[in-house]
């Protein structure tokens, strides 16, 4: 039996000139993968017309279910409803339900409702209605020479609701879905070249249904086996033997064997030890704070950061000498490490991690470069420091400070146990 | 003359699998849109030859320029310049340059340098070489039929490099382009469906070559008008004439009239008055520090956070009272304005953001749902209170929060004036 394909069609303008970037067909991607459906094409299209309807022609040549999102407001240059509508060939009308759903969420956000507002309840007579619990447009299904079409509003957590609650379970109902099956690991210290070559005798030996991707990502590699096919169990028994095989062949980077963030398998690795940790930032700024307190139930392990940006900050909040700021310079190993050492007395952590660099694109000497970081990690009983250097735009200088100093604490934290 | 159309291919399974979000596309759109290049549609295909070779023959159909971002890495899944080679019916050679290029970078880093490595060097003997300054991949140039295809390596800020200092000004070179022209403005405080029957009438005697956008983002609304033409100085002129009545007729709403992020427009504003700010952040966890400090440049108005996700550091840090925790709380209208006061005191700015809250997904409690946020702004002056509510999952909750507290600081710093 075929593997199941989709496509995912965004609509609206703001894609095509660069307004807004598209979270929702990741998101999307994930979980039809997960459900056993591979997505052939992802395409974005603007708010005409024309380009639209021909996606639809397209894409329901290359696949078999078409996803759709975006287009859907209330406003004039939302055009899809309409088009929709005539493209299936039928009329609009109100939907009573999702007329209801409408008057009741301007009643809760006791808003005044305008007549444009009700627009949304209108619904093409010849789709399934996919209510929406989280917004007022509602979604539609539409069936046709075999294809299924679903059309979703663009706003992201409107359509993960739709997609979960609804499109999912409903597409894993009407079509016999296969097992798709990933596993990833995270690499960190080694270039993807380098691994290629660690892995040939493996790769090549790869059975053919087997994919091995590389995929590098913030000076680290994941690498992803993925297989698929209809015997769950024998898919996964495979899957993991080969993924078995090549966490030996790259022990020697092995960072983690999930696909998690490092500022996950940072957390984790302290819930394990009951450890807690705090960060003392001045270049990235609250961005490893940030990282780690995206993770749900992360006061667990993570006390607090100070973000000193200034020399004040510097000096009231972590301790720092005015005189050693004034002689060293706020990029130094002597700051860094007293960042570290009066982030650990304030905050009282088990672990630390200080960062004090120039990420640009201002602000670099020629003793100290853009890019030029130092970090300090440690605990009470020792601060290690490293002068790291990153040669990229401000925010990926951010992003891999924070993600480099993120993976020294983990070393560190493995190395005193 | 008409439009010039471009495609954007990128190559990967990791983009069909929702591993990897494409950031991309949405900036290559943006500065093709600056040249005066319309990019009529995005499409994202897998490492499979078959799907690439067919989005190639499809896309030239629809556009005048493709431009493919990603598989050209040195490993066995990157297929993308083999094909390239024999779609466009050329060979595989050693390009000097590129080689020379190859050896130096890993000279540079000190690595060792393999003979995977070296292929990179490889390119098509048909096609124009476009070397990478930052990278090991070069990209590639071919013509054919009256069209133009560029392929260039996936890594970021590789594409960048080539995109600014070579494809866009070839481009340039050999098309003649028209001028298309945006201006946008940030509403904020107002739906979408009331700002559309607000400015219905406006919107109704718009000239038809000329569209206006509806962008919601993080309960604000951009308004986006868009033309396009030959005569610079005739398009230019009419968008600024109809732009200027656009901020008239939304003045009650309006935030910016550029399109700026929230926390550029309260970095700017402090510039202005020349004044700081810092943050004593909870719940957002550095997340309005980290939206600031991405600016270049925010020292300048941007003195530093405490990021106080523990009681202690908020204790220790923002001199938070125990006793105040313990009866009211941590999300308290107590607590905030505490933070706020110990980080003016502590970290001496001008103005502050202290918030504290429940993003979820747990945590809740019957008379503190997952969502409240209880805000602090002020200044040594005065400090104002507010209790937020935001009904959606962690990032988005914090994401909500950062807008909404730095768009209340906003307003604050103006009334002050």
């Amino acid at each position: 039996m075929a593997i199941i394909q989709a496509t995912i069609i965004t609509i609206g303008d703001e894609l095509l000139i660069g307004q807004v970037i598209d979270t929702n067909s990741a998101w999307m991607a994930q979980e039809l993968n997960k459900a056993g459906i591979r997505v052939a094409r992802r395409v974005a299209v603007g708010d005409v017309w024309d380009e639209i309807w021909n996606a639809l022609d397209e894409e329901s040549r290359h696949a078999d279910i078409i996803l759709l999102t975006g287009g859907l407001g209330p406003t004039a240059d939302d055009i899809t409803k309409p088009l929709l509508c005539k493209y299936f060939g039928g009329k609009l009308i109100i939907d009573e339900k999702a007329k209801e759903n409408v008057v009741n969420i301007f009643k809760r956000l006791n808003r005044p409702m305008i007549e444009r507002n009700l627009l949304q309840a209108e619904v093409p007579d010849n789709c399934t209605v996919i209510q929406n619990a989280r917004g007022t447009a509602p979604g539609m299904w539409f069936e046709k020479d075999g294809k299924i079409y679903v059309s979703m509003p663009g706003v992201p957590h409107e359509m993960k609701g739709m997609m979960e609650n609804y499109v999912i379970p409903e597409l894993s109902k009407k079509m016999q879905l296969p097992v798709i099956a990933h596993r990833t690991l995270l690499t960190a210290g080694v270039g993807e070249s380098f691994l290629a070559d660690l892995i040939q005798d493996f790769e090549k030996a790869l059975p053919a249904h087997i994919k091995l991707a590389y995929l590098p990502n913030y000076g680290m590699v994941r690498l992803r086996l993925s297989s698929s096919g209809f015997d769950k169990e024998a898919i996964e028994n495979e899957i993991e033997l080969q993924f078995a095989q090549l966490q030996l062949q790259v022990a020697a980077y092995l960072v983690t064997n999930v696909d998690e963030p490092m500022e996950e398998v940072v957390g984790k690795l302290l819930l394990s030890k009951n450890k807690t940790m705090c960060t003392a930032e001045s270049c990235t700024g609250g961005y490893i704070a940030h990282l780690l307190t995206s993770i749900p139930g992360s006061s667990a392990f993570y006390d607090g950061s100070v973000v000193s940006y200034s020399y004040g900050a510097k000096e009231d909040l972590l301790n720092v000498d005015h005189q050693v700021l004034l002689n060293k310079g706020a990029v130094s190993e002597e700051v860094v490490t007293a960042m570290a050492k009066g982030a650990l007395q304030n905050i009282k952590s088990d672990f630390v991690i200080a960062v004090s660099g120039i990420m640009g694109p201002g602000g670099g000497m020629s003793e100290k470069p853009v890019g030029t970081v130092w970090v300090a990690i440690g605990s009470k009983e020792k601060i290690e420091t490293q002068k790291l250097f990153f040669r990229f735009d401000r925010m990926r200088n951010i992003q891999l400070t924070a993600v480099t100093t993120l993976n020294l604490l983990r070393k560190f934290i493995l190395e005193q146990s």
